[in-house]
């Protein structure tokens, strides 16, 4: 792609590094951007920048925070006892959502992937175990999405935690609410039938 | 969606005003930012801001450009009493990428649409006409897109300079080189015969 003109090149660059965006989408954005308010341009540019040097991480669960603790670590109500083991800020969103929740998080930033250069020393791991290590947790779900990586790193800190006696779940896996079972993969249709509930639990819910 | 953080919050809802870029892309984007160095976001809320409020517009066909004249209008070996009229500079750089064309360009910068609000006035009309009236243009090659706007735009643009009795032409419309006829749509491939051009005239190129 040859440009008229390199401060055009360089915007178009610059956003063609983000993920999923291609040099003709980027194109399209910045001509976007063009034909806006020059104000618009100048506020995007100064959310981003600003949100990037000024990101703050909870204290306790490392989730995106404005406080040195998050909302959900610095609410009384929530049990700090029961700890959800969860990937990102999208996860916890996610959760959140639900209402169903009253635990604590712990945000891991990732998932163990060596062929993606993601060892333990990366994510949060170690912070959470020193968490068990203080006595505080008395259950910790893991939250992960169940792949490779996610089995992985599940795992590794299964063991790491085994030793303190403390009670370990996982979110259930099985058919979803709403869906047909001729359609549900063998995996999943399998699981959710060795993991059968009673049935006088999922009333209740 | 909530989110734990303002600074996170303003930057997804700025992100997600780029067109075809909703909240959840727009909060996959500004994620991957955070787990990227401080300065590529940096450098990318620089490029934006600085294109925005520096970019500049060639006096003559205006195109972007970095100088007051851009590269074409400046190049005496390109031809000044040919313009192609197109909507913006992705045109621009199609027609570039060709290697056919030695012409100059007329930037018009949109097409008339009043349902977009889009009024002659808005684009740069009134200076191609100018141009006309100079008496420096020999033929004008319309190159919009043919749809309803693009025909409007070439229609009301060859009222206003009918007079001055310069040739008008627009690009060729047919089938795709290397296309099967049997999948082009009615209208193209009865316009391919309509304006069929004598074969040695096809040979040349």
């Amino acid at each position: 792609m040859e440009f008229s003109s390199k401060l055009l090149e360089n915007a178009v660059n610059e956003m063609s590094q983000l993920p999923g965006i291609g040099k003709r989408t980027a194109l399209r954005l910045v001509l976007h951007l063009l034909k806006q308010s020059e104000n618009q341009t100048v506020t995007l540019a100064e959310s981003l920048r600003k949100m990037r040097e000024e990101v703050n991480f909870c204290s306790n669960c490392h989730n995106i925070s404005d406080t040195k603790l998050c909302e959900i670590c610095a609410n009384p109500n929530r049990n700090e006892a029961l700890v959800c083991v969860v990937e990102d800020i999208r996860d916890v969103m996610a959760i959140e959502n639900t209402s169903q929740y009253k635990g604590h998080y712990h945000v891991l930033g990732g998932k163990i992937s060596p062929m993606d250069g993601v060892g333990p020393g990366e994510l949060t791991i170690q912070s959470l175990i020193d968490k068990v290590k203080n006595g505080r947790v008395e259950e910790l779900i893991f939250a992960l999405s169940s792949t490779m990586e996610g089995d992985t790193t599940n795992f590794y800190i299964f063991k790491q935690i085994e030793s303190f006696n403390i009670k370990t779940t996982t979110i259930a896996r099985g058919i979803s609410v709403g869906d047909e079972l001729e359609y549900a993969d063998e995996v999943t249709l399998g699981r959710s039938i060795v993991h059968r509930i009673p049935f006088e639990t999922s009333l209740k819910n």
